[in-house]
């Protein structure tokens, strides 16, 4: 670090994205990108026409998007708070509703982010440990009067609480925040956002990353009642009043409306896992019971470690995070029916090797 | 605000952006864009075949954009931070830099967005009076030894520091950080980015959304020692790793290397300036000396809240703050010939009528 670093920060580990080699082609199934391009929509909306106004700058009000978002779970644009993906999204929240000083629960097994953001915002993280099954037990966040984050299905386990438990979390106490991290619910069919309409310590925070097959674009979003969206808006409005540009209000306007075409591959997705965690427990891998479109698997035989490198070498990614609880797991996106084919027959021959 | 927003928060007002009416079609002259599409190369950039890519996530590392950017200010990739405009850039530097507890110092007339970031990370700003005449005077700042950030040319008023006062301010104190906020530099063409190999004291900003037709775009970005670099880079790897999206990276490297499409509407956008300050001040308008693309004026006989009011009604934006010291100023920001031709003549109908 320089010496103009402020102290605050001289203990700040960032984050580590999942790695990108570039030293040839992988089959990537590392960052739970969905293996589908997005909506034809999506090309459509990004014409020439579009990308020649450039010049102008984008709505910082990001009426279209939000009034999209909000016309696809039946709330007003003013319940919708778009995030450049759901990392600012979260990044915004933590900073808004923690602050410095402040303090913020989650599970000790959850998104590796959520740590990183408590030291960059100087926030008290209780890190409350899963059961022995890797389930979350909200019984154990009945004394936290802090906010909770919670993905859910969390990650990387891809285990889901019910929307039974959800609501029962929130009336825990209603003046305690619930921040419910659903990156990953458009496979898990459960969402919490309706819930938003009848609880005001409810965030729900989805992306575009995944089931919308738009990494690449960088959209995440907040359902939540008015005031809470109207405090996220003053913290955008504060640090960065346009950080959704032109060509991804009306990418992603464009694909939100196309449930149909997203619909479809996330039937495909919810498929090929439900194939692949058969075949892995037919290999003699314990899999947990993932909603989500990535798959949290051990086996009795193999570190999860070598597992990692010898599927490397062999031209496939998968995430290893080598942390104690889960050092013998890999963690494997679900990618496309060939995909999953040749990561499992790869898995077979390094079984039988 | 909610209960749940953190006390911290209490009294943030927000910056308020240039308006964007919608209620008819207006020529904008309030906010500072380029009157001129972007380079053809960034619509040939943004292809089919990139947009069907969108399903994976862009590179955190920002590589491709980083090292078009190195190239044009003859630095390395690992001199340059890439933010999602150069608000992104500016508050990661107040952040990173300053940090909650910490101090800044700016001019007291300036880019309104320092006080918010000022209140939004919790830092002590000192606002530094300009001269009698607008001017920035850098011994003003000799006994200042937090960091210091200076929008050079200034807004609103867009007069310009040269670069030999730029180093002295540097030269000051070397163990003091100097920020220099660029935004509006290649209209000046008098950058320090050439300073940063010399000095580990500085960080230049600049951006996509004025000279470079993209403000829809949202690119800014940092040239400094790479200490400095690295330091940001761990803010941003702490707050937002994905905050480029894979079409913003496209198409800004291809705008960069378009140099000649771009320094033609440069000059175009100087002899446009250089032409309506002479018929401002042939009409009697105080006009300052603006090196920007924007310019900067007042009028004996006419107040400049109701200038802005008579231009808006006769279907052009301008900009007034109503602020302490600069109530009697309108800024105009400088467009096409046609544009430029139309504002003057309209503000002669209002100086008879």
């Amino acid at each position: 670090m320089s010496k103009f670093l402020s102290n605050l920060y001289s203990s700040l580990e960032a984050y580590t994205p999942g790695e990108q080699p570039k030293d040839k082609a992988y089959i990537k199934l590392n960052t739970n990108e969905s293996p589908f391009p997005p909506s034809p929509e999506v090309v459509k909306a990004i014409n020439d026409d579009v990308i020649n106004d450039l010049n102008l700058y984008p709505d910082p009000e990001v009426s279209m998007l939000r009034t999209a978002i909000a016309e696809r779970f039946g709330v007003n644009k003013e319940n919708i708070f778009v995030g450049n993906g759901s990392d600012d999204v979260i990044a915004f929240s933590v900073m808004a509703f923690c602050g410095r000083g402040g303090r913020l629960a989650c599970p000790d097994i959850t998104y590796g982010f959520y740590p990183v953001y408590a030291q960059l915002f100087g926030v008290e993280l209780t890190e409350v440990p899963l059961k022995e099954d890797f389930t979350v037990s909200i019984d154990h966040y009945k004394n936290f009067e802090c906010p909770v984050i919670i993905a859910n299905p969390n990650a990387p386990t891809g285990l889901m609480l019910s929307l039974t438990e959800v609501e029962a979390l929130i009336n825990q106490n209603l003046d305690r925040l619930v921040i419910m991290d659903e990156a990953y619910m458009d496979f898990g069919k459960a969402s919490a956002a309706e819930l938003t309409k009848k609880y005001s310590n409810l965030i729900v925070i989805q992306t575009f990353s995944k089931s919308r097959s738009l990494a690449g674009l960088r959209v995440g979003f907040a359902v939540a009642n008015e005031e809470i969206i109207r405090d996220l808006e003053t913290m955008r409005f504060s640090f960065n009043p346009y950080n959704i540009n032109s060509l991804t209000l009306r990418a992603a306007s464009a694909a939100i409306k196309d449930k149909a075409y997203y619909d479809d591959c996330i039937d495909k997705i919810i498929e090929n896992r439900e194939e692949t965690k058969i075949t892995l427990k037919e290999m003699g891998f314990k899999v947990l019971d993932s909603k989500s479109n990535f798959i949290f698997a051990s086996h009795p035989d193999l570190s999860a470690k070598n597992l990692y490198e010898e599927l490397k070498n062999r031209g496939i990614l998968v995430r290893y995070f080598g942390k104690e609880r889960i050092k013998d797991f890999v963690r494997i996106t679900v990618g496309s029916k060939e995909q999953m084919q040749k990561v499992t027959e790869e898995i077979k021959n390094i079984l039988k090797g």
